[in-house]
C-alpha cells in the first residue's frame, strides 16, 4: 500500500459501498453513458443520481465528458486496480485457506474408495 | 457480483473506507491484537478505536474471541476476497491498459536499433 494514496482509496472505498454506484459502474463498463440513462433503472429522481455520479467522480472512477450540450460519462478503470492492489496484499490468507481445504478434501478423496473399488471388494 | 451478497459488499467496502481501519486490518494481518493495542499507534480514545473495530465487526473482517477478561481481535479474510472477486470484474479493462502499454512498448523496443547493431552499422 502507498501511503500517499491513502485518501484516494477512502474515496473509492467509499465509492463502492454503495449497491446503486456499483450498478452504474457495472453499466459503465458496457459503454458510456448520459446521466440521464444512468439514473433510469433506479427509481430515483436526476439530482440523486447526479449525486452519486459525483460521488464516482470524486473518486476518479467517473470521467464526464462535454459532448454539445450532453454530458458523457466513461468508466477510469485505474482506481478499481489501486483498489484492487490493495486487497491482493491479503490474498496469500484467504488463498492459503483455499489450498488448504483443497488439500483436505483431496486427502478424503484419497482416504474413501470409489464406487468401482467397493463393487470390486463385494 | 452475487446480487444477494449486495450488503455485505456495502458494509465490507465501507470499512475499508477509512486509513485508520485499513491500518488496523494491516497489524491483524500479523498477530491478533486486543482493542488495547490496535488502539494503540493512533491518537485516540479506546472508546474511538472500539468504534472502528466495531465498523470491521459489522463488516465480518474482525472475529471478536473473549478470552477470560481479555477481548481479543482477529482478521476474517473471507469479506476481502469477496470484494476481491467484485473487482476482478474490471480487471480486464486495467489489464488491458497494461496489455497495450506493453505492446506498444514492444514495438518501439523492436523499430529502435540497439546499441550494438548501431555499431555494426558503423
Amino acid at each position: 500500500m502507498v501511503e500517499h494514496d491513502s485518501s484516494a482509496l477512502d474515496e473509492v472505498f467509499h465509492a463502492l459501498s454503495d449497491p446503486t454506484r456499483r450498478a452504474m459502474l457495472r453499466r459503465l463498463s458496457a459503454r458510456e453513458h448520459t446521466v440521464g440513462e444512468l439514473a433510469e433503472p433506479f427509481a430515483m429522481s436526476l439530482a440523486a443520481a447526479s449525486k452519486h455520479v459525483k460521488t464516482l467522480e470524486r473518486a476518479r472512477l467517473v470521467r464526464r465528458k462535454v459532448r454539445g450540450r450532453t454530458h458523457v460519462c466513461g468508466l477510469n478503470p485505474t482506481p478499481l486496480a489501486e483498489a484492487n492492489e490493495w486487497l491482493r496484499f491479503y490474498e496469500r490468507f484467504w488463498a492459503g485457506r483455499l489450498d488448504t481445504l483443497e488439500a483436505l478434501l483431496r486427502a478424503e478423496d484419497a482416504a474413501t474408495p470409489t464406487n468401482t473399488e467397493r463393487k470390486k471388494r463385494r
